[in-house]
C-alpha cells in the first residue's frame, strides 16, 4: 500500500543521549549525507533489536499525548458517534463540492463558507443527540454545552476552507474528542481527488486501539533519515515573525529532504503522516480544532507529537510537530532552536485557549 | 464545478501599456489590496467589455505558444494516439501503485522507480505502432527516431517520481507532442487520491481545439486579483540561484495571495491551471517532457504561458509561467525582475535541449 523505505534504522538514534532534546547545538549531528546504504544488510534481528531500542528510546523522550483512555464511554461507543458525526458534515460538505456557492470572507485570505457553517451545525446536532451534557468548541461557534463535563469536542467542520473555495484538494472535517484534556478519539474525512473525481476517506483513532484509514489499520513510515523524507508544513494567516520563522525552516528543509510538501490543510497532512505517505508535518498557530484530531492519528499510527521546541504537547498548544517518531529528533535539531529563538524574542508560546472551567489533567 | 470567483475583472488591465511588460519597476502596480469589491455592481455587458479588451491585450502582450495546428495529421486523429500512448502507461503506474518496489536513486532526492522506465517502454511502443517516422525525447530514454520529423513527442513516463515512491497524490504521465518546435497535441494522467483511494483523471488538448479532462471542456479561472489567487510552484533538485531566487518568491507570493501550493509534479500543477483550480505555476529548470503537455493544456483552457522573464516561451526553455492570463501581467511584476536579477548574474537561460537537425519554427 505504502511504498516506504526499507527499514534501515540508523545506530545514530539509540546513541543519542536524553539531552540531545533540549541541547541540539551542542551535537554535531546535521544531517549526516552519506550514511544512506551503510546498514541495507543488517540481519533482521538485528533490525527488531534497534527499532525495540529506538521505539522504547522514543517513549522516554517524547511522552504521549493521547488520553489514557476513552474514560466512562466505551472506545467503540465514543468512536462511532465521532466517526457519525464526521460523516454527516462531510455530507454537508460534499453536496457543496459540486455547485457554485456564496463566499463571504474573513480577514484578506481566511475564507469561511456557509458550508462551514452548515457542517458545523450539522455535526452539532449528532453529538447533541448522543452526548447532551459534553462541551463542545467549534471552530465557528465557539464554546457551548456544559465545561462540568470531563469531554471536549473540538470540531473544524471544514479544515482546509481556501482548498475547499478553489476545489483544490484536500480539505477535510476533523473532530477530536478530548477526555480530561487529552484527545481520547478522532476522526478525519478528506476530501480527495477534485473536479471530475471527488472522494472521500475516513481515518479514526482512539487512544490506544489504534489509527484507521477506511477500516484499516494504518501506520507511519519507517524512515530513518531526513534526507529520504517527504514532509509537509503550513503557513498560517498571521505573518508574524513565526511565520517568518516557518519560512526558513521550508527552505532549510526543502534543501536537505526530498522535498517539502504545502498542501494546506492541517487536519489532512497529520493523517499522511499517519498514513505514512509523508514522514512530518509541523506548524505554528494552529488551533485545538485543527490538531485534536490528527495528533492522537498520527501517535496511534505509530508517531510522535511535540511542541516545536520539543516539549510536551497538549492541543491548546500554538505550535506542533508530528512525525513518524524515528526522524523526530533529527527535525528538532533545527526547529528547536529557531522556535527557541522565537520565544526568547518574546514571541507568545502560552497556551491558545482552554474552556475556563473545563478541567484538563495537563 | 470549479469554484470561481466572481468576474469582477479589473479595468486596470485594460490600461497597461504594453511596455510594462518588460519594465516592471517603471509602474507602481504592486498588488492593490483595496480594490476589492469596486467592480461588483458592473452590468454583464461592460464586463463582456473588459473581458474582450482583456483578452485581446492579452494575446497581444503574451503570444500564444501552441502550434499553429497539428499539421498533416488531424486533430482528431493525434489526439486519439496521443491519449491512449499515456493510458498505456498510466496503466503501468496503477499496476505498480498498490505493490512494494525496487527503488533506485539518482541524485539525492531524483527518485527514478522501475515503472518510470516500463511506463516509458509502454508509451514508445503505442507511438512506434502508429507514427514509426516520429522523432522521441523521453525523460528516461533520451531520444530516439527520425529527427527528419516534424513531430517531436516529449515523454515523461511519470512525472513526480518522489510522490510516487511515497504515495503521495499527485503524479502523472504526461505526453506533449511538438509540430516544427510548438505544441500541437497533449495528453495528461493525474494520479490522484492516495491510499485508499486511488484514481485518474485525463486531460488531454489539441492546439486550437480546446482543453478537455475526462472528455469535459476545461478553462482556466476568472480571477483577476493576486490576493484572491492560490497558486503553486516547484523547486528543482539543482540547488542554485534559481532555487533560491523562487524560495523568495514562494515567500513574498504567501504574504500577498491566499497560499501557494507545493505539490511536486508540473505537469499535474499545470493541469491544476488549466482546471481552474490554481490561478498559476511557475518553476525554472523544467526539462521539454515537464513542460510540452502543460503549456498546451493551460493555453487551450483559456491561460497564458510565457518564460518567468515575461518573453516568448518554447518548451526548450529554462523557465515557464503560465497562468489564467488576466493575473499574468501582476505575476511578472514580482517574477519578472527577479529573473532578470539571475540573468545578469549569469545564469544560463539559453535554450535547454533542442535534438539536433530537428526543425522548429521558432
Amino acid at each position: 500500500m505504502v511504498f516506504s523505505a526499507s527499514l534501515n534504522l540508523h545506530p545514530m538514534f539509540s546513541l543519542l543521549p536524553r539531552s540531545s532534546l533540549c541541547t541540539p547545538n551542542k551535537l554535531s549531528l546535521a544531517f549526516p549525507q552519506n550514511y544512506s546504504n551503510n546498514n541495507r544488510n543488517w540481519s533482521s534481528i538485528s533490525r527488531r533489536a534497534y527499532y525495540t531500542t529506538t521505539s522504547s528510546l522514543l517513549s522516554e523522550k517524547f511522552p504521549k499525548v493521547g488520553a489514557q483512555s476513552t474514560g466512562p464511554i466505551a472506545p467503540a461507543e465514543l468512536i462511532e458517534v465521532v466517526k457519525s458525526a464526521a460523516q454527516t458534515g462531510a455530507q454537508v460538505v460534499m453536496d457543496a463540492v459540486n455547485k457554485p456557492r456564496n463566499i463571504t470572507y474573513k480577514g484578506l485570505t481566511d475564507l469561511v463558507t456557509e458550508t462551514d457553517k452548515m457542517s458545523e451545525a450539522a455535526i452539532l446536532e449528532v453529538v447533541k443527540k448522543n452526548f447532551k451534557d459534553h462541551l463542545i468548541l467549534g471552530e465557528e461557534g465557539g464554546i457551548i454545552g456544559d465545561s462540568a463535563s470531563d469531554y471536549l469536542w473540538c470540531i473544524d467542520p471544514l479544515d482546509g476552507t481556501t482548498n475547499f473555495a478553489h476545489g483544490y484538494p484536500s480539505f477535510a472535517v476533523s473532530i477530536g474528542v478530548l477526555y480530561r484534556g487529552s484527545p481520547a478519539a478522532a476522526s478525519v474525512v478528506e476530501f480527495v481527488g477534485g473536479p471530475m473525481c471527488w472522494n472521500t476517506r475516513i481515518f479514526s483513532a482512539t487512544a490506544g486501539g489504534g489509527a484507521f484509514c477506511n477500516g484499516q489499520r494504518i501506520q507511519v513510515s519507517a524512515t530513518d533519515q531526513v534526507e529520504r523524507s517527504l514532509l509537509v508544513t503550513g503557513f498560517g494567516y498571521d505573518h508574524d515573525d513565526a511565520w517568518s520563522t516557518n519560512i526558513e525552516l521550508f527552505k532549510e528543509f526543502t534543501d536537505v529532504s526530498r522535498g517539502v510538501r504545502r498542501l494546506g490543510a492541517a487536519a489532512v497532512d497529520m493523517c499522511h503522516v499517519a498514513l505514512g505517505i509523508v514522514e512530518a508535518y509541523w506548524e505554528y498557530r494552529l488551533k485545538p480544532w485543527d490538531m485534536a484530531a490528527g495528533v492522537l492519528m498520527v501517535e496511534e499510527a505509530g508517531g510522535r507529537v511535540t511542541r516545536m521546541d520539543g516539549g510536551q504537547f497538549c492541543v491548546f498548544d500554538r505550535s506542533v510537530l508530528v512525525s513518524n517518531g524515528v526522524i523526530h529528533s533529527k527535525l528538532l535539531e533545527r526547529i528547536g532552536p529557531a522556535t527557541e529563538k522565537l520565544v526568547s524574542k518574546g514571541i507568545d508560546f502560552s497556551l491558545w485557549y482552554k474552556p475556563e472551567g473545563y478541567r484538563a489533567d495537563l
